[in-house]
C-alpha cells in the first residue's frame, strides 16, 4: 500500500489537515500518511517546490506525494496528477512541480477532472479537502491516472522562473538563497557539481554574502566556534550558509534571493 | 478499527500529544491517530468547538474524537462520552461539544468514571494523558459508552453561549467573525442559508466589517486583485472575508466577536 | 511491532520531519511512527533530555525512541543505541539522555558504526536521515543492538550538568525551573518525594520564585481565581508554578535556571 504524504501551506492551527486525513481515511481506511510539512509561508508555492525536490527522492518507490499550495483554488487553474521517477504527484498546476522537473521530465501528465474521484460536493475555498484529498485515496488502492482525466503535454504546465546559478567569469560564481529553513540556515542554488568545477582549478574557495567574507567550505556544523560563519555542502548537495550553533539569516538579514559568491583562489 | 482523532491546545512543543498517542498505543497498538490540531489556543474552548464542528462530518462513520481543551482538569468538571451520527466524541463537560449540538442532539450521553478504563495512578493536571487517551483506547477496542459511567441527561450539560446571527430589519442581517483562521481569513456565523435568504430578494450584497465594505460576494479568493477585501462562502458553508494573497485579520485589526453586516440592495 | 518514536528540534516548517519517515517507511513500511515533539528549541540538548524522560515511561515497552537533538552532527561524536526498562533509545552521545539515567543505569550501549544500516551515502549536516532513521527502521524489524557496533562503558558516556534540588536548611529548599511549557507553565526539579518530606514536618509550605509568595500547594489549576499563582505537583510529580487562566513564565519574566524556594512553616 502506497504511502500518500502531505506538503501544504496550511499551518498547524486549524482543522484543515485533520480535515484532508479524515477524507483520505473515509476512502482507505488502512492509508498510511505523512506530513511532509504544514509549515510552508501562506500562498508560497517556491518554497514548496524546494521543499518537494529535496524530500521525496527519500520516500518508497510509488509514494503518492499530495501539494496543497494553491493560491488560485476556486479558479480555472488546472489540478494535476504526474508519474515521474517511480513516484505520484498531486499539485495544482500552478508551478509548484518545477523544482522536481529541474533535470527530469514526467513520463506521464494527467488533468484531474473526473468528479467521480472527488467528494460529492465541491466547494470553492478547500479543494484539498473536496478533490486532493478523495483522489490521493483513489490513487493510493489502485485507481490508474488515465482514469482521473485526459492526458497533458509537458510543454503547457505552469513552470516558476527558478534563480540559476551562473559563472560571472571562470573563477566567479553567483547564485542566490533559495530557502531558509527553521535553524536560520542559508540553502543555495550552488550545487556540489558547481563547487567542485570551481574548486578543482583553485586552492581554495572564498564565499561572500551579505557583505560578509567565509574562508572556504567546512565539513560540518561543528567546525568553526560557536557564533562563527560558515559554509557547507548541505543535505541537498548545495551550498549552505550557516552560523555555528546560531541562526545566519537573522545574523545576515539574508533571505531567499540574497546573492552569494563564490570565487577559486588561485593556487600559489 | 475506528479511527482516533485527537483535538487539544497542548501546541507543539512539549510531550504532552507524544504521551497521549504512547498511551492509547500501550492499549491498542493496531490503533490509527489523527491530529485534528493541537493549535487551539490555550483554553479557548470556544475556538476547539467550532474547530470540530467544522472537521468531524468528514471522518469516517464510527471514528472517536478526543477533545481535550480543559482549564478545569482536576476539578470537579466532568468527562462526557457522547454518541452523535455515528461519531464517539470524549470530552471534558464544558461546552466544547455545543457547536455540534446546535441542529443536532446527541444519542447517548455518558459521564465518564469507571476507572478500570483509566491509567491506574491519576494526576490533577494531565487527564488527557491518565483519562482521554485510555479511554479512547478502550472504546477503539470495542468498549461500550454504557461501560464507561452512568447516563448523563443533555439538558444537564454545560453549554456555550453561542453568538447568533440575527436579521435587524428584513434587509440587513448581523454577526460576528467566530474564527480566525491561519490565512488570517475571518469564519463568520453567517450561514449559506442566511445568504441565499437575503440574497433572493436582491440584485446584490453588501458586506461591512471594521469599517470597511465589500461589493457582493466572490466565488473564489483569486477573483479580485492581489491586496484586495472579498467575501464568499467558506468551506464550513458560512460567510468569510479574506484579502486577496493576504492576511484579512491583520488588515482588519479584525477577530472572534468583530461583527459582520450584510445588505440586500434592492433591485432597480 | 514497536513503535518508533522521534524527537528533534527540526520544527515544522521543513522537509526535516517529513523526510525521517520517507526514509523508515522505505526500510519498514509497517512501522508505527510517533511524533515525541519536533518542537525543542535548536540545540537545546537539555530540554530534550527533560522531554524524553518525562515521556517515554508511558509508551508500550518495545518501543524505539530516536532523539535528534544534534549540535555536534558530522563531528566526531559518537551515536549511540541503548537498552533501559525495555525501551531503546537512539540518540548523539551529547548528553541527551542523561535524565532518564539519574535514577537508572541502562542494561546495554553500544556505538552506532556499522554502515550496512546507513544509507548508502552519508551527508555532514544531516544524520538524522542517513544514520538515525534507517537505523530505527532496522531496529524495529528486529536487528540487535550488537549488530549495530560494539559495546561502549557507560562511565565513558557524555553526562549533563543536571541542577539539583538541595536542602539549604532543614526547612528550606532550593531548586529551579527546568522547562517551561507551551502554556507558561514553570516545571521544576523539586520532586514529590523533596516536598512531601518536607510537608511532613510543616503544617504549611510556602513557596517563592521571582520575588513573589505562594501559599501552600494547589491541587489543581482551577483550585484559585482566574490570574493567581499557584503551585502544584504536576504530571511528571514535581513542583510546578503556573497561573490560573495564564502564563506564568510571562508573568514571573521566569524561565529554566529560576530558582524556586519552597520553606516549611512551622506547627503552630
Amino acid at each position: 500500500m502506497p504511502i500518500i504524504s502531505l506538503l501544504t501551506d496550511f499551518g498547524y492551527q486549524d482543522e484543515y489537515v485533520g480535515v484532508l486525513k479524515g477524507v483520505i481515511y473515509r476512502f482507505n481506511p488502512a492509508a498510511t500518511i505523512v506530513d511532509l510539512t504544514h509549515g510552508i509561508a501562506a500562498q508560497d508555492v517556491a518554497q514548496a517546490a524546494h521543499v518537494l525536490a529535496a524530500a521525496y527522492p527519500y520516500f518508497p518507490e510509488g509514494s503518492i506525494h499530495v501539494v496543497v499550495v494553491d493560491p488560485g483554488v476556486g479558479s480555472q487553474r488546472a489540478v494535476i496528477a504526474v508519474r515521474q521517477e517511480g513516484h505520484l504527484f498531486l499539485a495544482p498546476d500552478n508551478g509548484v512541480l518545477s523544482v522536481i522537473w529541474r533535470d527530469l521530465r514526467p513520463r506521464q501528465v494527467v488533468r484531474v477532472e473526473n468528479p467521480a474521484f472527488f467528494l460529492p460536493s465541491l466547494s470553492q475555498t478547500f479543494h484539498g479537502r473536496d478533490i486532493f484529498a478523495p483522489v490521493a485515496a483513489h490513487l493510493s488502492l489502485g485507481v490508474a491516472l488515465s482514469q482521473l482525466g485526459p492526458q497533458r503535454d509537458f510543454e503547457d504546465l505552469i513552470q516558476l522562473p527558478l534563480a540559476q546559478a551562473s559563472y560571472l567569469h571562470s573563477r566567479l560564481l553567483e547564485g542566490q538563497v533559495v530557502g531558509v529553513d527553521h535553524f536560520g540556515n542559508l540553502a543555495t542554488n550552488l550545487s556540489l557539481r558547481h563547487i567542485e568545477k570551481l574548486r578543482s582549478a583553485a586552492s581554495r574557495l572564498v564565499i561572500q554574502i551579505a557583505g560578509r567574507c567565509i574562508d572556504d567550505l567546512s565539513t560540518h556544523y561543528g567546525q568553526v566556534d560557536s557564533g562563527r560563519l560558515l559554509a557547507l555542502i548541505n543535505s541537498r548537495n548545495c551550498l549552505e550558509i550557516a552560523l555555528a550553533n546560531g541562526n545566519a539569516a537573522a545574523e545576515l538579514h539574508a533571505g531567499v534571493g540574497t546573492p552569494v559568491h563564490v570565487s577559486a583562489e588561485a593556487f600559489l
